[in-house]
């Protein structure tokens, strides 16, 4: 029987029991951190082999000394290995440093202090606003709050975010982006379909500096057997002649080791040679031995990344299968909440009943387990119904992970038969 | 004889035997770049232990797992290495990326969109200034002129910038900065005096965002067995109650891996809490795979680092000899010029005759060797007295070099006489 149908004596009852279990948890002293989307001991120790697999005189590669300065947009050999995962051609990217957060940052920081592609600085305009597909991932969002640029929510559908809106959006020349995660978004995991790329790869916004923010962070980050793939989206901007309104991004971190990667940045070439004007003064070239290290540990074969990232697989199915299935087994039958079951990618977006997420994140916390902070999934961590709390099952393995999600369901009970016992 | 007392008939004689000289080595087809001061394969290979000096399990250190995300202003192992290289406390500083370059531009990005420690952005300033102890380094300028700044040539002495002019400017609250290399400075070679950097330290400007961007660069790149070094400036300005004037900057570039090495940002206490608000925004963490891997091939001694650094000189030292040599024999009985005779860094700095240095570098690079560009070491690329020539014998071994410098002397006494026969 769904919670809404209980009787108030029923609630009372089952509020009490749950309140019960719950000070037993509190008891256990649990001490677990899930707020983010970090990588397992074990999923790190796959890329120990990148520690030691290149020798001193394997530096010296195809363009140069990699030891040395220079050869600021990253070496040939690293530029072709990684193409493939942003579906591109090598003379369409750059290497870029540790992060792709840095790039995007880099990205937004120059729009602001030099414009786009010959446009007027934004910092020089009255209003920016960008567009957030709801929920979303909280450092993009940070990113634009620090520039001071309006973000407006766009809610996200099965395939994507709502296009009708986007495209009625972008006819007002003060909106200058958007930020994408479209495969596996953060968090809701769910994967744009082709119409959904398509329409980016058309879209025509009144500003012609807007750019799309492609966040490709979970592009092979598969869970499942035949997964379904995006879109290539800067080969369909290119078939719409808009082949400048997209930068996309990518990275190793979730690949190898989480901070030490390396990072991506693809783009048309006008847009390229543009922001090389910006960075060419921010930096004589990035970490080119530790690219070279990551072509030395994948043999500069793409097919071997991804057989790498069956092994990723390998480490995270159990831990989503164990979330899933106990949201299944525990929130279902009472009707509590809805969740994505994602294919792929690092997060299990909960929508818990409206009002209650916070209270849910805040009974986690008094119980021992930090949960990402309700809200963070929007603009100023702001969650308009409360409701969406974002599940990072990576780090734990399954029997920490097991109890972890225990005492989440419990808490998503009791929060939810306390917003019924107040109604 | 000075060739300013030749008679016009022995000057003539002296140009034709030098142009004759000149025709045989552009027959030569020599090939060299001297343009950046890059180190050598040799001296890169110094470093090759830092490729496997790591294993996986060594990678959970003090403060955490370093493989995973976290730990934005570096591991506490690194900052302890470094913290005496830039004469501060651990906590003092910031371990940055790969690139110290970096993080002057961060700062200076970061004062332009958001103003430093609570003052106004200096993007919505009407006018900004900086000065430029001249001749400098090309990159600092390009970061200052990126942004619109208005850069003011300060000359310098050879105990450091002209400090009375330094004192004067700072009156006006426009100037909002100096760019200084206070240890063998790029490319002058002079060692600032205590005085100077009391006088720093004391520094009392107009603008409370004023900073100097203190580049220790080569801080303990010495080429003589006692050398002369600096007070620390941080220590210096606390004791003035001036602690926030100063960002310091350093890096590992020149000690292992030019590009792939790490490096670190020095400053109070509160202006690092203010820099972190916008590192946090910019990226999560820096590699601090590498930070650990500099710790492991140092063992955590900063007397390591130094020791390594005698290496580096035994490789440096005989060119910096090549260069020294070969002015004095060839120039100075002729009264050519003048230049530094540093005890420390990577350049020579060389003063032609006046008019002559452009012609100078395009005589040479006619030949085969391409020189850094007459002016670069000054603002907009602009030498008022079109004399300074950086040399940089790092990259060359000394017979190659040898050859590049017979060639330059030759250039320069080609340039001379020519300047001589207009008059």
């Amino acid at each position: 029987m769904e919670l809404t149908s209980y009787s108030k004596a029923d609630l009372t009852a089952f509020y009490d029991a749950c309140k019960a279990d719950y000070a037993d948890y509190q008891a256990q002293g649990l001490k677990l951190d899930m707020s983010r989307g970090k990588p397992s001991p074990k999923q790190l120790a796959l890329s120990a082999g990148l520690l030691d697999c290149i020798r001193s005189d394997e530096l010296v590669g195809e363009a140069g000394d990699y030891r040395n300065y220079g050869l600021l947009d990253g070496i040939p050999e690293a530029k072709r290995l990684f193409a493939p995962m942003l579906g591109v051609e090598p003379d369409e990217m750059f290497m870029f440093g540790n992060a792709s957060l840095q790039a995007m940052y880099f990205c937004i920081s120059n729009a602001y202090s030099h414009g786009v592609l010959g446009g007027t600085p934004w910092s020089r305009l009255e209003k920016v606003k960008f567009l957030c597909p709801v929920p979303g991932y909280d450092r993009h969002f940070k990113i634009t709050q620090y520039f001071g640029a309006e973000m407006i929510n766009i809610p996200t559908n099965e395939d994507g975010p709502d296009m009708d809106l986007v495209e009625q959006y972008v006819q007002d020349p003060a909106v200058k982006g958007i930020w994408c995660v479209p495969q596996y978004s953060n968090p809701s995991g769910i994967v744009y379909s082709d119409e959904v790329v398509k329409r980016f790869a058309a879209l025509k916004p009144a500003a012609k500096d807007f750019r799309i923010f492609w966040d490709n962070a979970y592009c092979i980050h598969h869970l499942v057997d035949s997964p379904k793939t995006i879109l290539p989206i800067l080969a369909e901007a290119k078939k719409c002649g808009n082949e400048d309104i997209v930068y996309e991004f990518a990275s190793t971190a979730k690949v190898t080791f989480a901070g030490a990667g390396v990072s991506m940045l693809a783009a048309s070439k006008a847009n390229l040679a543009d922001l090389k004007k910006g960075l060419t003064v921010f930096t004589i070239s990035f970490d080119k031995i530790n690219q070279m290290r990551h072509v030395k540990f994948f043999d500069g074969k793409f097919e071997n990344v991804l057989a790498h990232m069956e092994k990723q697989r390998a480490e995270l199915a159990p831990k989503f299968a164990c979330v899933l299935d106990t949201l299944a087994k525990e929130l279902r039958p009472l009707g509590i909440g809805a969740w994505t079951e994602p294919k792929g990618g690092y997060f299990v977006s909960f929508n818990a009943p409206k009002g209650t997420a916070k209270r849910i994140v805040q009974l986690c916390k008094e119980a021992g387990v930090v949960l990402t902070g309700a809200g963070a999934a929007f603009p100023y961590g702001v969650d308009p119904d409360d409701s969406n709390i974002r599940i990072a099952p990576s780090y734990p393995e399954v029997p920490e992970l097991q109890k972890a999600m225990d005492l989440f369901v419990l808490c998503a009970k009791m929060a939810a038969a306390e917003k019924l016992l107040e109604a």
